[in-house]
């Protein structure tokens, strides 16, 4: 959601469309400068963050996030089962919320559906949708829904709940914190990559049962069924352990570089340390995008009280923050500037 | 928003859309009976409302609304001008908050962009969103955007407040309760003929300048940039004179017939008293969409401090809610079942 704002995906690797760079352009100068967060009554951050958060009660803070999810930007329908499009158009906006260290509450949806789409289709959507909401005790409690003129298409809005000033924001990184990440990286980039070769998630891999989802060839399960990592995201708030926090959206080099913008630092990245599958490159682990694993500083004195794992997805020091604006990458001894390069769907 | 989801535009008139219908049939199944008000915490109405209402502050609950805006299906680009797409984009949303008699206080904006719009569309598309945003201290915190493989589309969200448990819900309504509605209906229907018919929205006629607005056709001004009838919504709850309301987004004769399926009541309109301009057929106010007017019963005894206009625009008594389930229309002494056809837009 917000993040899209910052830096859309379309801007990064092809030549930039300029009608959506103007757009994002007029929404920061209209919400971001001229209404801090210290001018609007009740919106603690606003564009720019993995969520909005916004004053609620005296316990807690809203969070609000939405993302759009596209037939043909975001995915294809022809390449993967509709259940695993139902599980990522909500998956997306709970790694949002884990992103906050928050816990989601409520979920609505808007789905633009075009006259081509099958009943049968429809329900294994809404089938994967549901089960995830299910999972993580999210009620479906509204939406809209309209016919598309172009492909299929969903806006899912999460509302979850932080404690009151608690919110894990990207602007608190500073230098000599250290970086983390969950999880394995560029997994879902080799999932995409093996759609991209011609292999499918058929109906008969898969997937309703989660039991069989799990002997799916994990960067397959990784691109079409990612876990957002709400249990980790609120351990690390509970605990204070993380200065700053996003999910890995885009890819490792992209986010990294809005969330030490954000915070106004640089980093410098180990790649050796960096945690990947037999059969990731390097390459993608870097630039992959649709990990949805979650990147985190931890100031170096709290370091220690990070476990190596939370629920069996491991937890993993990648680098450090740095008082420079810079971005590096150090391989084989060598100090190198991190090239930056965002994640393409197609 | 969830009224979307009860009835949907596409099922109204056409050919059934099957696979929306059926869309929408799962999204009940799953969301209705099964999770009631009562079941799940905090969410006080779901779908089949203008707003969901979930329970937040000990004072206020909470009003979430999320309308779809899509090229080709709502609307078309070359017909009006970008700013007064902007303008609708939101009002729809804010019109649901005021349909509950609630306050607007943030809105999230998705948006799909196709290649082929220009930036200038882009910000006059938003000079009107943010012009109206302002106009009743909405702060747009959020959203996301990417690019459209069809035409453009927006997810306008918008997220308000209402004292604890006065929102007025669409299920009040009881027999001998009164019919009312704001403002004239059909002008807006009105003013979609007049484009029809080749008539243009100019830059030039036009209305960055509320000013120069207000010289608009009435017609037109009314289809292109409808008012959100906030403060009668805000009045009639704060005086408690409404024991159900909805907005009319679709047309009198669909959107009554659904305010009395949520009462379980039926009503009578009287064709004569239905406020209307000059030019605008019968059937226009009966059955035509987009008027944002609010559609809300009264109990008798309330009735007489109901007063006559409100910041200008009229309320009108149009009929009384009956006790069996039907929808009848009394015009020249006769009565007659009142058909119910709902908006199309193209």
């Amino acid at each position: 959601m917000p993040k899209r704002f910052a830096s859309s995906k379309a801007q990064v690797r092809n030549p930039v469309k300029i009608s959506e760079r103007q757009f994002v352009r007029v929404l920061q100068q209209q919400v971001g400068p001229r209404r801090g967060r210290h001018i609007v009554a009740g919106l603690r951050q606003g564009i720019g963050d993995d969520c909005a958060v916004l004053a609620h009660t005296r316990q807690n803070d809203l969070l609000v996030t939405t993302d759009l999810f596209i037939e043909g930007i975001h995915f294809k329908r022809a390449w993967q089962e509709p259940a695993s499009l139902g599980h990522k158009a909500l998956a997306r906006g709970l790694s949002d919320i884990a992103a906050m260290g928050g816990t989601p509450h409520f979920v609505f949806l808007s789905a633009g559906v075009p006259r081509n789409v099958a009943d049968t289709w429809l329900d294994g959507f809404l089938d994967g949708f549901l089960r995830l909401a299910s999972q993580y005790k999210v009620v479906l409690a509204g939406g809209d829904t309209g016919a598309s003129a172009g492909g299929f298409l969903a806006d899912a809005v999460v509302l979850g709940e932080v404690p009151r000033g608690s919110a894990i924001l990207r602007s608190g990184a500073r230098a000599g914190d250290e970086v983390w990440v969950s999880g394995t990286l560029g997994t879902a980039a080799a999932g995409l990559g093996a759609l991209q070769r011609g292999k499918r998630l058929r109906r008969s891999d898969a997937t309703l049962n989660p039991a069989v989802a799990l002997t799916l060839d994990p960067a397959l399960r990784a691109f079409c069924y990612p876990e957002p990592r709400l249990r980790i995201g609120a351990y690390l708030r509970q605990r204070k352990l993380a200065s700053a926090m996003m999910d890995l959206s885009d890819g490792l080099s992209i986010d990294l570089a809005r969330l030490c913008e954000a915070s106004g630092v640089g980093a410098e990245i180990d790649a050796v340390r960096i945690p990947r599958l037999a059969g990731v490159s390097l390459k993608q682990a870097l630039h992959g995008g649709e990990d949805l694993e979650l990147l985190f500083a931890v100031p170096k004195e709290r370091s220690r009280h990070v476990p190596r794992s939370i629920g069996g997805v491991p937890l993993t020091r990648v680098g450090r923050i740095t008082s420079g604006r810079k971005l590096s990458l150090i391989q084989s001894g060598h100090r190198e500037p991190l090239p930056i390069l965002g994640f393409q769907h197609f």
